[in-house]
């Protein structure tokens, strides 16, 4: 790049005569398109993977061609080394294009193939600009339309996205899950409606959100292959005009190939040209996740309340100072970001949801900004299951003290004894314990209503955190009930929350 | 009921003593509910799917407690029998709670219990409120919790309610499929951005709608089994406190024979007791479902425009009179109501959203909130397809003067020439006939570039409305070529939009 | 009412004859409104303020048209007795068409005219559908269309609901203001993300409370104003053809003198026929309302939270027992019931705005959807207001022996000596209080930092709750700062939050 | 800058030794929050109008402090001249934080401090990292709180950043007007509920579009006058704890000083502190202007369907080439992308609804969601209306052809006619011409319901586009009867849509 900024080659188009900067691989349709569409300021590069799916689908297509005999193999070639190219990394800088665009992805589609032109006119010993020996639209986008070209490429740039974040998603599960051994002795109470309720283990918490967050990974995984059906061939409206009729299964069988994912052609490419279900789908997953993680954090941040005048029973590891004003003074920051991110998230699907309700006739325009959306919240959902997982529940420890002290000064300890000691007595007991503040143990010794062994039998981790058998001389463990009963869990389609 | 209205009995809760009206099913517990949720003044009666559930949760806990010898003969027999009563739509206008209400179902629950036990009192030959002979806790909710008896009840009404949907959807689908048919061979223009694009069947583009609704039929389908995992057993937060370990499975077994649908016992107990993520994800659906019936109906409305100044390609049925200032005019009243019920659909999706990420901890309080959308939803969705169905699709036609003259003055007709007259030439008499009006035959003829048979062969529905392969004498259909290559479409997890 | 339910007269319209019932004062375009709308079950009788405003605007039309010549005496005078007795309350039962309707209003508009006519008809001794006599859109409807009347009837619907709205909250204030006084000498921590940060009082809690609502009354009043404008005589489209050019003035000045309210015409009337905005504005500071109540009852349920293992700071009063299974257990269910209303607000201003979203070109056809969702979030807003004052907050009592032991334990009591003492100080007293659990006040008596008087003026309520100038001998409280200083507030504009 | 990049000075905090990169002037705690959250990739300085709001918000700080005689000469004076730079446009690559992060804005106030201290430690002489001179805490942070300061330049921000977005909006409504002008005089057809209505002019519809967006520039001025209510001063929580009683009045003045507005201290800081609800009512604002600007959208787009297949009245510029397999074919690409950024908008929203409704207790810890949201918001907004007017709005011609024939043969201008003709004959004539397809005058001269003279006149646009008195001889215009009732529009409080 010596060329000196002001440096600039003519380009021609339909509207007329523009000057292109010289050291430019895009050309006079990107040009525009970034004078038209100055609106975030963030280009199609901050996306890599959304660049390296559209360099692929550029590239089956010509495969697709080359094999038609509609392209020559020189052209061919040229064009698939500079998509190979951009697969390998170069040249992502030249996609300027900001992601909020009108024109249903057309400045995408020609942002790509004005930057593949002109690489692969240079591979043929030519200028850049000297599309009479390779055209943008002649031979890049020969037989296609944005309007198959820029679903696929978005479909294929969330399916190389989401691995990222099933990934984080397994990491915090991995790690939940191990905070749930570790923490799989210690008895706590369990809350409901913000009450004092009944005992659990500090690992079945852990263990529950590790399960409720499992479950995304699955439904997300499961979602994201709906993007594995594409519509290339399509071309305008679904109707395939102008395209070679095996071009549609050529093209798919080549993107196939290249990626590894196995693609297949809409059954109905009208229909598939026009929706845009799929992505309202996986946005509408990626809020429940939010949802649930959001839930996640909420509650780390009620359980670290204090140190004092909180809850207290976790302490989350400090990653940084907390208030300048006040000494000492550490803060859940970790949880936070987390839960601004999952109201981005939230956010997002609403945008996505006008934008695909707003689509009209064969076509919905908008799907740029669905593409913006979804990647965005793919990608800083992931960040953010990371961020949890490696800095805050990793190193979360439990207050021991003050659980226990919870559990032993809980009366809803009482409810453990009432199928013993029977609901009237059990109600008393738990009157005067409020009423005097006393724990319910000592009460329910005091009126001689069990003896020591058996209320601490009763009152164990393991007789209060599963069901029991009640019987006269003691209890019989769930496990053997289990085994009476089986567990119904074969039905795959069910395993779900 | 010739007891008049001011007779009341006394009854005693925790709280004290309060008269409920004589002739009342309910018992103080529903009467104190009754004062504190004076919200929407939609009571739980709204909404039978829900009563029938509570009372099939209801018998199925009482068969369950029977088999563990937990409750009497005598008392079961009066239980199953008042809550079969139910079933059967008797006694639903005692379930008078506000669908809005706090304490998580409590009230839901006890107003459930109330009715039972009063009706079993009566079997029993005793009389109402006479609860030292059974007890709405005691026996009737005996070994449940409304944390684990109600989001069983509401997953139950859901699936109870979801088929009516799914029918609804199959009838639309039926009809706008037979509309395709009756509408395959004429053609018309398909417009992306709203500007004229390629032509297209009329056929295809009712056929596109059938497609992407039974796409949503199949995903509401398959997210409605995630609501045979219930929870019955975990009773306060999941631990299974109080429960005899081989409870959870017979309730659950009780429940699916009395229902013919296959429940399960959640894994996760814990989880299962706070997550909402199935309503999430099934209100996710009901919105998705909502995006895309408002793209059609906006579709119909669009096309149906006119009757001069519009589009005019399609006629609705006349439902109503339109304007009474405007003599003649009629309105697509149809297509209207089922855009707001979408509107209406997408706000409660954002409701459950919300109160879905504010449960904490080991319960989620707002599951009452999230039960009143999602059955709302899912009861004006099942409304609106069949009114869509009935009173709109299955009467549409096609003012065929009107397609047919905007496929003759289209330019974009020239697109199907391309591939043998050249994107030059093509581009040459597109510009004519934009500045001159006339028609694009016209142009190609008097030029000589194509002669009368060949061109009216390249303007044939049956050569624009599919990709064909372009030869020096003709055109290859493109079923020749599906059979060349074969269609990917084996994969069922990838079959969607 | 003593004719059998299956007697029916006949009536005809455009679309030809039907049979309604005999003793229905509406006609035949009701009954086909009802069947093609048959989608939520909410009748328009459920907002009785609906039924009145539109009663008015047909009397304030009347009158019109009897100044302007256009209505004879006796029929105007038939008319305007029949709407002053819907506007007493009878005959609301016969409004009977969906909330949610097609038509953009003209179902409602009709509903009106027909039962107005039916009932001046009898009024006039003549039999109900003698339209000859009085005609629905003849004469009740003359001069008028939906367009300006619906619109019109809307906004004055909603200038009758509101005021309850801020009585209601009005009420919450003034019972939380009286909670402020009477707890404004108990001292407590506050808390900022969550961690323990600096006292405050219990007073200053409810008081910020307070003011938070009531710069909400402020607002919601400000913007109701917006209804005020409104845009009879636009007939159409807004353009008034057909009306007398003296019309529109005149019916408003009616109107305004019918209701007491000072409606004024719309400048441009042509936008006023299309644009929502008064409605999506309306509907925002609804939902701004709904953000704030329920941050209020997020902090209620947390600061209630125990008795136990939670906060534990206010007691809120039992209103209903909480759990079967759990004796004793008392849960927050009136600030969960206002939670779940602040969600259902929430969702409908979504409504809202997909609704105002989707109007196209001269009218919005979606406006009964709109009008739904904001009479229905008032009436829940305010009814939640209502129970949220009367039943939760003018009965919580402060655990004054926990608040104490919160502030007396606390690390952050220290920053109120950083002034004195100087940070580094402070620093190793608030490690050392931290590591060792001690009080800070005894830790800095013991190192000899401050005498045990002026540490207990630091740690006075007065000195720790509002900011004072560190001086050698003592502080200089606020009061005298302000008056040195001055307030700026003069500005009523920025008054807000 | 000559440093090289691997070389680093060491610094310290509560957590630490860190290394920082040597020629950052950013510290320890800005690079922790670096790693600590990696999220959107879009840093503070993404935003110049944030940076210099917090250098306004420090340097007033600092002058307050010197005025209080807690900062000295020196020292202030550095630190003064330090914000003055960053005002000025430097530095603002070292604010490096992420948009979204945890911790209330912490990180973003430390971001600030540490920039300040080190460029005002370099003016004093001193090295980067030599804070035992002048400390990021101690000094520049001196008698402040993140929650006071950092809400406080949010605030401010956006006061710096809507008066862009206000004079886009003044640019539009004047190309809207300059619009209505040029086009006041064609007469085209009205439309409601994409059906035919009654004629209006050109002019008449975009002057409607200028009027809905010029209440929104007063509504959104209105608004924003809220920010100028701050809480300087606070401290921690609003109780102003550690604080000089004189400075939150003199800190407000100098940020008033400096920046020319009128700011004023919060009357009630707890609730001041604690309370998003000015972002929530602006965000709400901008939602709303949103709504609107998409509704224009949408209109533009279908009133430029075509050419040849949609209503074609109106033709946008050709800013870009539209499809490369359709020939010829333009893109209304400028609607477009403003729908979706309406979109965005509307999601954005969504979540500074989810954020200020996720806040508890004394401290909002998710303002920095928020903040992102609206500033995004603000931005790309303003560069929507800039675009649209500018690239689209101004360009804009009117098919003449198209539209006068839509009204030549329109059945909807018969409705002009029915104050003279009658509406029996009017519907008779009206479904002759739907049947036949003839024009509505044709049919009503050969009736001889009219002369051509009398019949011109009803027809003619002064008659047809505005009220009219109907008499014997001809028509009174609407200018006389407004002259005769006045207008009620000097409520100014009412003046709205």
């Amino acid at each position: 790049m010596t060329t000196p900024p002001t440096a600039t080659r003519p380009e021609h188009d339909l509207l007329g005569d523009r000057d292109v900067p010289a050291e430019a691989y895009y050309g006079i349709q990107t040009l525009r398109a970034q004078e038209n569409f100055h609106i975030t300021g963030v280009p199609l590069s901050h996306f890599p993977k959304l660049i390296v799916a559209l360099a692929q689908v550029k590239r089956a297509a010509a495969r697709a061609n080359r094999r038609l005999g509609a392209l020559d193999e020189r052209r061919a070639e040229a064009i698939e080394q500079a998509c190979a190219e951009i697969v390998d990394g170069d040249l992502h800088e030249h996609f300027v294009v900001d992601m909020i665009q009108g024109g249903a992805g057309t400045s995408t589609n020609m942002n790509a193939n004005e930057v593949i032109a002109n690489r692969a006119l240079e591979l043929l010993g030519h200028q850049r600009g000297d599309y009479e020996h390779l055209h943008p639209n002649n031979h890049v986008n020969l037989g296609q339309s944005t309007n198959d070209v820029y679903p696929t490429a978005v479909r294929l740039a969330m399916l190389l996205s989401f691995p990222a974040l099933a990934e984080a998603m397994d990491q915090l599960i991995g790690t939940l899950r191990d905070k749930g051994e570790e923490f799989s002795e210690i008895l706590k109470m369990g809350r409901t409606q913000m009450q004092d309720a009944v005992p659990m283990t500090v690992g079945q918490e852990f263990h529950g959100w590790a399960t409720t967050i499992a479950e995304d990974v699955e439904r997300l995984t499961r979602t994201a292959r709906l993007f594995r059906e594409v519509n290339l061939g399509a071309t305008a409206i679904g109707t395939g005009i102008t395209s070679d009729p095996r071009y549609a299964q050529l093209a798919t069988a080549e993107l196939s190939e290249l990626t590894g994912i196995p693609f297949t052609v809409s059954a109905d490419l009208v229909e598939a040209t026009s929706d845009t279900g799929a992505f309202v789908t996986f946005s509408g997953v990626l809020k429940r996740i939010a949802v649930k993680i959001s839930k996640i954090c909420n509650d780390l941040r009620l359980l670290s309340s204090g140190p004092r005048a909180g809850f207290a029973e976790l302490r989350l590891p400090a990653v940084q100072p907390g208030s300048s004003i006040m000494p000492g003074k550490v803060n859940p920051v970790i949880p936070e970001v987390v839960n601004q991110v999952a109201y981005e998230v939230i956010g997002n699907d609403m945008t996505v949801t006008f934008a695909a309700e707003g689509g009209q006739l064969q076509l919905n325009p908008f799907e740029p900004v669905i593409c913006f959306n979804i990647l965005e919240s793919t990608r800083i959902m992931t960040r953010a299951m990371t961020t949890l997982a490696e800095r805050c529940i990793a190193g979360i420890e439990v207050n021991r003290e003050v659980v226990d002290g919870y559990v032993r000064h809980s009366i809803g300890v009482i409810t453990a004894l009432v199928p013993v000691i029977g609901y009237a007595a059990a109600t008393d007991v738990a009157s005067e314990a409020l009423s005097t503040g006393r724990p319910v143990a000592d009460l329910v010794l005091e009126r001689g209503l069990l003896d020591e062994r058996r209320l601490a039998g009763l009152l164990s981790p393991a007789s209060m955190t599963r069901p029991v058998r009640p019987t006269a001389t003691g209890t019989i463990p769930a496990l053997a009930a289990e085994q009476e009963f089986g567990t119904a869990e074969e039905d795959e389609e069910t395993r779900e929350g």
